[in-house]
């Protein structure tokens, strides 16, 4: 039987300092690498192997994933890297504190930024140094790709080509599947596995350094979803 | 111009513990993890980048290269793994203590286990733990192919399939090209470029943790190489 974990990257710096991030490449703080340590520990004496790991171009991810890997000796695994399991781009927001955006546009308008399906938040600029144009790690994609802010479901849009042309035909090999990736890409292939509504995924979460295991059947339809206890 | 930088591992524990390691796959020290940090820091410096990486799959050359890449902020970058860069394999003689085993066979014997270019360590039995057979990360290796010892001429001759098959085609496409390795399969790639006798290249010595920058021209063949100093 397919096996699929799905573990969100450890506390990150603008978790911790509760800024907007998105894109932004920011590290893990010292207790999102404990937490992604313990995750690694926690599969390990669950009995989980893996033969391949999948993760973003995101830092925050890649440790997570490394730490994961090195906790269960398995760093000779390989792993391949997509901008597709990005966290969602937020925008103009990126960098932005949480609590003063609030105070400023209103807690509706957060929320509806943070908790909606399809609304977007405001666009990056093509000329913002936020806009990823220049960045090399995405020179391989298309300009035309490239977000300039993104709703869930626009995220979620970018997710599905990877999972159906990458991680689905893994797990069809019988693979034993990792991905380390973000809270709302990972919402993406929680909803194509699970069928969830637009306003059940938006409501679905997924803390931080908690490894999802996700129990498939042959024609990878969800028989089963729990996360690993500590 | 295409560039190849060659990197040997920071100080593993058996290098501090002055034990033949070969395969066994043994940590960095704290040494040998500030050593790669700081050939990191020193090829950022010095300006370098890159676009493809390449490492054994054994972790002190995979983490390795994981601190320099963290260290040049280069971390998403595409990572190949494979076993024909591991350490020249040595066979009954992983984890015997140097000197222990010089007071045992002689100096003679051991200085021509360690610096010839075809004589043979003492092979392990099939059914030794230390023979890799039972190891997952070389199921997909042909078990034909899996050593019980090597010469260093063995060494070189599997890793040329690797460098023929994948490292010189990537520097073909203009790729900035880093492998992390070890002493041993980087003096293969080294006789490769240079086309070093057999007694050169015995003599030929790979410092933990300096990066050999070698600048080839577009048929790959080198026109320069130095150690990048500190």
């Amino acid at each position: 039987m397919p096996t699929l974990v799905l573990l969100r990257h450890g506390q990150s710096v603008w978790n911790r300092d509760n800024l907007f991030t998105g894109w932004t490449d920011v590290d893990l703080t010292e207790q999102g690498t404990a937490e992604a340590r313990q995750a690694g520990e926690r599969l390990a004496a669950a009995g989980f192997g893996f033969d391949a790991c999948f993760t973003s171009v995101l830092k925050r991810a890649i440790k997570t994933l490394d730490l994961v890997l090195d906790a269960m000796d398995l760093l000779w695994l390989p792993v391949d890297k997509s901008w597709r399991l990005n966290e969602r781009h937020y925008g103009a927001l990126q960098g932005l504190d949480k609590a003063e955006t609030a105070r400023h546009y209103g807690d509706a308008q957060v929320f509806a930024w943070r908790r909606s399906w399809e609304v977007r938040p405001p666009p990056l600029d093509v000329g913002d140094t936020r806009y990823p144009i220049g960045d090399r790690r995405y020179s391989q994609v298309p300009p035309a790709l490239l977000p300039r802010c993104e709703s869930l479901k626009d995220t979620v849009v970018r997710v599905l080509p990877y999972w159906e042309g990458t991680i689905a035909p893994a797990l069809r090999r019988n693979q034993r599947v990792l991905v380390t990736a973000h809270g709302n890409s990972l919402r993406g292939l929680v909803k194509v596995l699970t069928g969830m509504s637009a306003q059940e995924i938006c409501a679905f979460e997924m803390p931080t350094g908690a490894p999802l295991v996700c129990a498939l059947d042959s024609a990878l339809r969800l028989i089963d979803r729990r996360f690993l206890a500590p």
